[in-house]
């Protein structure tokens, strides 16, 4: 295992002291393992709180700022949160007008937020809704889940429906927003490579120098076929396929197209995948309204990438264009 | 050779059209492989021009836009632009204030950008001055160089160069501003593997799995010691000390900490090296006005991370602060 750490146990713990020193407009409650806005909590404003296992950044620490999430709780690598992490973020960022959970789908992260919302709502009385994103077309159940898997829509649905609760906005309404980002997005990863989980210290699966895992969760977890090797034009088409065969994503109707890195993957291979996945929506009439190109949700060290497409109207396109200030997300401001 | 592209020989062009296709903002030339910005040529002001050879990203072309770079020519992979490149950049974004070419200090990126500068200023009369950068303490010539190496400070320069030029500094102090930045940083990196080049598909160098490169370079040229695996903390001492004691870092004088992952390292690590760098520096009293961390300038896939601090002052500071429209840097607007 080549890794730039030192205990293996120690990586999340050094990470958020890390965090906080290059981000000083963050802060970070490290008992709890928790980052949240140096601004927090803002008065009349919906709390935005999100978090899971870590080993997928920047998701979700370097999403929590301006226009994005008030706090996010970093479980161990891979591993959810403790209900103890999440009730302590909603004491921290709790501003009155309630509090929306952001939560992937994974058992063990429903389970906890669940709980901490339970603990919450008796403890202070805040007000909470949980959002449950479950975008990954890649396989109905899973090792770790129940029904599909929550991937790349997380990161767009933390722009914009904390763009929502920035503006201002009453928490049915910025949970309204997020279910219909959820509703409207779908997603699909391929690996080229396994991860390894630090305290494991050997990769999670095997993976033959001329294979590829098609449709890979994002700790590993196994997808719906292992292919030979493949050029990047037709993973680009394994991958966005099945995800237009999903819902209607139909001619003139316009997207946001994220092609995501799952940690080990360099840019210059990102583009390469995202020119692909531009001739196949040209191909099929679906305009690209915006992009994202980079490594926002990983696995650790995987090499791969994951595709996210989201329908979008002019309301969640001003909501994505509206300011955000955050250390994996930053424009208008 | 695992990588998400096609044809070996087509990666810069595809990759081209991608981010042609995510930026929009961007417009490229792709018969002479040019990404410039969107409104070039802005009447008046200094243009900056910068390239070097691919898999780099997001350098050069990440950088290119308000408040950065006006133009940046790519080379095929780990090969420096031909004059003919930084010839048609420069009349794509010559606004008649005179043209600043950043180079890296590569023997061959320094004589082409030389070529193309006495090509446009006969063709064009353009006034072109160039600043090389040669931040890289870990050796003093090398496979590639007469000198040191230009790495990470190059992306600190584009960045504070180009606020100059777009405050409307003439050529001279924006030249100044830029050689000020290159003589007060330094850098050294470490790979903990090989990168692989498209067209050799297989690994630059070979390094066993308990071994690391000290002082490596941007396209694998070997650097000052092939050592044992260490813990990130060692690592970060490895790299910070010869950086401090190239240069009079002093205490209470602070520095842009930047810590930069070579393409196939993700975030959490490179968090865990910025904890260790930020202990260090605390302890030699050095304050850390600014920090970067991410995978800014990278070696297509090699794991690894290099260590860039820049001494400033106010007028550097404000300059880092002034706003950014890039791919890749984005704040202040």
């Amino acid at each position: 295992m080549k890794k730039l750490i030192n205990d293996p146990n120690d990586v999340v713990v050094e990470a958020l002291r890390g965090i906080e020193a290059a981000h000083p407009e963050l802060r970070v409650d490290h008992e709890s393992k928790v980052i949240y806005r140096g601004d927090a909590p803002k008065r009349g404003k919906v709390g935005l709180i999100s978090g899971g296992g870590s080993g997928h950044e920047p998701l979700h620490g370097g999403f929590v700022g301006l226009g994005m999430l008030d706090a996010a709780c970093a479980g161990e690598i891979f591993t959810s949160p403790v209900p103890g992490q999440i009730l302590a973020a909603t004491k921290l960022v709790d501003g009155g007008a309630g509090i929306l959970h952001v939560v992937k789908n994974y058992t063990g992260d429903v389970m906890n937020f669940e709980m901490a919302a339970e603990m919450a709502a008796a403890e202070t009385g805040a007000r909470i809704v949980s959002v449950v994103t479950d975008d990954d077309v890649a396989v109905q159940d899973s090792t770790w889940t129940a029904g599909r898997r929550g991937v790349g829509v997380t990161v767009l649905l933390e722009k914009i429906a904390g763009a929502a609760a920035e503006q201002g906005r009453d928490l049915d309404e910025v949970a309204q927003v997020a279910r219909t980002v959820n509703e409207n997005g779908r997603s699909m990863g391929l690996a080229l490579t396994s991860c390894t989980v630090p305290a494991a210290g050997h990769p999670t699966f095997d993976l033959g120098d001329d294979e590829m895992e098609l449709g890979v969760g994002i700790h590993g977890e196994p997808g719906r076929a292992r292919l030979p090797l493949a050029p990047a034009s037709e993973i680009a088409s394994l991958l966005v396929e099945p995800i237009l065969s999903d819902l209607p994503f139909t001619r003139g109707n316009p997207v946001i197209a994220f092609v995501n890195g799952l940690g080990g993957t360099p840019l210059i291979e990102l583009y390469v995948v995202f020119n692909e996945v531009q001739k196949i929506l040209g191909g099929r009439g679906v305009p690209i309204a915006r992009s994202l190109v980079g490594s926002y949700i990983t696995s650790l060290d995987m090499a791969g990438v994951s595709i996210t497409l989201l329908r979008v109207d002019d309301e969640l396109l001003s909501l994505w264009d509206a300011p955000v200030n955050t250390a994996a997300l930053r424009w208008g401001i």
